[in-house]
């Protein structure tokens, strides 16, 4: 199967861009292929990179929002969570999948439950991403060693699946819910079996704090002393870090999924320490956290509020510039995830937005980029491949209504049984 | 000419409403009417306002981003503006009249040069303004009461359009461009007139130090001192304020035209006080503040921003929840600029905007006012209506393409210039 994307605007010129598979296979020829995308007027970028969603809780867009985080995950999100069947996580991943799509991500990071619907509902969508299943077994460590057999039998049957675009990983929630011997025995697995580690890290002072007053150490620290952290380790929000930690992080070389929304959202109190962490070489990526804590998964947004949240936080204008937050939602995802995506290159996956340059938020054209990260939203995508497989074009998903439909009769009924 | 709205989502239930001449005349009957609009799936909503922005910036969109803001005004925008003609900020103005009404603004407030292109652009949108000619005279004080009657004689030209979407304003920028005795002659002129007042406020920390060091108090007092606040005036930003100005600014009922997005892109250093001011009593709105340092005029974008920049600030997520933001967004925007509008009730201006809720931002469907404000985009809009008028319908705005050629050679000429 091979694609070519015609006259598309390519580093401000029109090129031809010809993909074989799965990759990109050569850029500027004119050449016969099974498919032609007429590239006039659009602009070709990268798909982008969430790295930090819960892609079934888009069921959840917009069900209770502004209330302070602990009644919140008490009284809303965690009743209603523990009504989730599996063929809810299947609908809401859906709909995740098809917003994503819709707003140019072909990649994202996902924890949840019921790892095999997300993979069902990924595998049919046409998107790439790592999934994990949520462990949590603090209130009940001695079971955790079932837990993580049970994890890992999941873990088997997504490898069965032999679908290149989804990777298993283990997902550890957070220090606060997982007990020390289990995150001991993830580490051990991870290595051995290559497995990515998605984890929630230092994202409020009251875990920081109470980290300290149970441990004696910070979280960092305390990953730290039982040898948690490492390459494969993905940290999820990372806001609450102090010097010493960056550097902890840094040497370990652990990935962050920055989470810039979320966070404002939440009111976590802080904007992550951006320039301390850049210069000690971290990897920081972009991720748009659930849609219960956001509430869209559109890149474009995030990657705006990442940027002007660093500019607010540090009183310089100058930080991060749009350049640097396209970088965050590309480039260093697709390297965080381990997958070889992210730039325009002979040789890379063939995940691609074309975007639409005729809209108003793109002219006048100073810089494209600019305009990609401050004047656009997630709307401007026209047509998505991912994996060298056409999931949108022109605006068009297929299965959209039926989809969102699904999602919905799945939330009546969520709604109904809590009632009943 | 009269407009029923069919079948339109409003208050949860599908609505008839009437719209006749310039207002909404009914809301439930079944009635003939010149045009009907098939409302389904179509969310009926009072359209936005912005009451903070200069218009023809849009020119400098993505023009110059991630600067220093005393660099970027010398080096960038002060040159480029010097070389900006009538026909530039016609090009301009319609471009942003463009954006805005494609994003749900049916109204705005605007400070910028050359008052009659402005208002030539906004009378061929069909959008209402309120228009302003910026007023600087600190470099040459004594040449005030000239550049004074050059700004009403410019109003007078706004007035003899007979344009009744059009108000003519006073745009005094601020207190450190504007010498005292032209700040005490707008006064004046602003009561003796019925002239709205668009202002500069209190935005940076520099300013208010500076104001301090050389009048002896802050802005807020100093402008007390000299008789300058009223009902009248509108002051953008009003960042840097302690809680004896706040009360200064609510005793004299000010209005606050807040702008978070340009605030965090500039790095201001601060979010507004917003609980102070609102318990206060203030009329606050919400403002995109022009396309250089923003780089765009959507206000659902400057509604999430709102909300969440205050959730950040004050360490607290139940902050400005989303019916308050969109509050800010529409009725407080109408009442501050004097216009019985930003509410859907019998007697009001018909400036409304219908929006798609077939969009998956929309789904599923637990609060349409939440999904509106955090998880969608200007985008969503479908239909905006303006004074009776229909200005887009299914997302089409007449002249799109001509507006779109004529500003990028509007700055194609200007880049030229610049360089000759």
């Amino acid at each position: 199967m091979s694609i070519l994307i015609k006259d598309v605007l390519h580093q401000g010129k029109p090129t031809n861009v010809y993909l074989e598979d799965n990759l990109i296979a050569d850029i500027g020829p004119v050449v016969e292929a099974d498919q032609t995308i007429e590239g006039n007027d659009l602009a070709l970028l990268p798909g982008l990179v969430n790295t930090h969603t819960h892609a079934a809780m888009t069921l959840f867009r917009s069900y209770a929002d502004d209330m302070e985080l602990h009644e919140w995950l008490r009284e809303k999100i965690w009743p209603i969570e523990a009504k989730l069947t599996p063929d809810d996580i299947y609908w809401g991943t859906r709909l995740a999948c098809l917003e994503m799509i819709r707003s140019g991500t072909t990649c994202f990071n996902d924890m949840y439950f019921h790892l095999d619907m997300q993979a069902k509902a990924v595998q049919e969508s046409g998107i790439r991403a790592v999934l994990s299943e949520g462990f949590i077994d603090v209130m009940k460590p001695e079971a955790g060693e079932e837990l993580l057999t049970k994890s890992m039998k999941l873990i088997g049957g997504v490898r069965n699946l032999n679908c290149d675009r989804i990777k298993p990983a283990l997902g550890p929630h957070a220090l606060y819910t997982v007990s020390k011997q289990s995150l001991e025995r993830i580490k051990e697995i991870s290595d051995d079996e290559d497995l990515l580690v998605h984890f929630h890290l230092s994202e409020t002072k009251e875990e920081v704090d109470n980290c300290v007053k149970e441990n004696g150490s910070s979280p960092v620290r305390f990953l730290e002393e039982i040898g948690f952290l490492g390459p494969r380790l993905l940290a999820a929000h990372s806001v609450w870090l102090d010097e010493k930690e960056i550097g902890i992080l840094a040497k370990a070389d652990v990935k962050i999924s920055h989470n810039p929304v979320s966070n404002m959202k939440l009111a976590v109190g802080k904007a992550i320490p951006y320039s301390k962490m850049r210069k000690a070489g971290l990897n920081i990526s972009l991720g748009t956290d659930g849609c219960a804590s956001n509430n869209n998964l559109d890149m474009f947004e995030s990657m705006k509020f990442a940027a002007l949240l660093q500019k607010h936080g540090s009183n310089d204008s100058t930080i991060m510039p749009a350049g640097e937050a396209f970088q965050l939602a590309t480039v260093n995802g697709a390297e965080a995830l381990g997958f070889d995506a992210g730039v325009i290159e002979v040789g890379k996956l063939a995940d691609l937005m074309l975007i639409d340059t005729r809209l108003p938020s793109f002219h006048p054209s100073h810089d494209l980029i600019s305009n990609v990260v401050y004047s656009a939203n997630g709307s401007c995508v026209d047509t998505v491949i991912c994996d060298g497989e056409i999931l949108m074009q022109e605006g068009v998903v297929k299965y959209q209504e039926e989809i969102i439909v699904g999602a919905n009769k799945a939330m009546e009924r969520l709604l109904q049984d809590k009632e009943g």
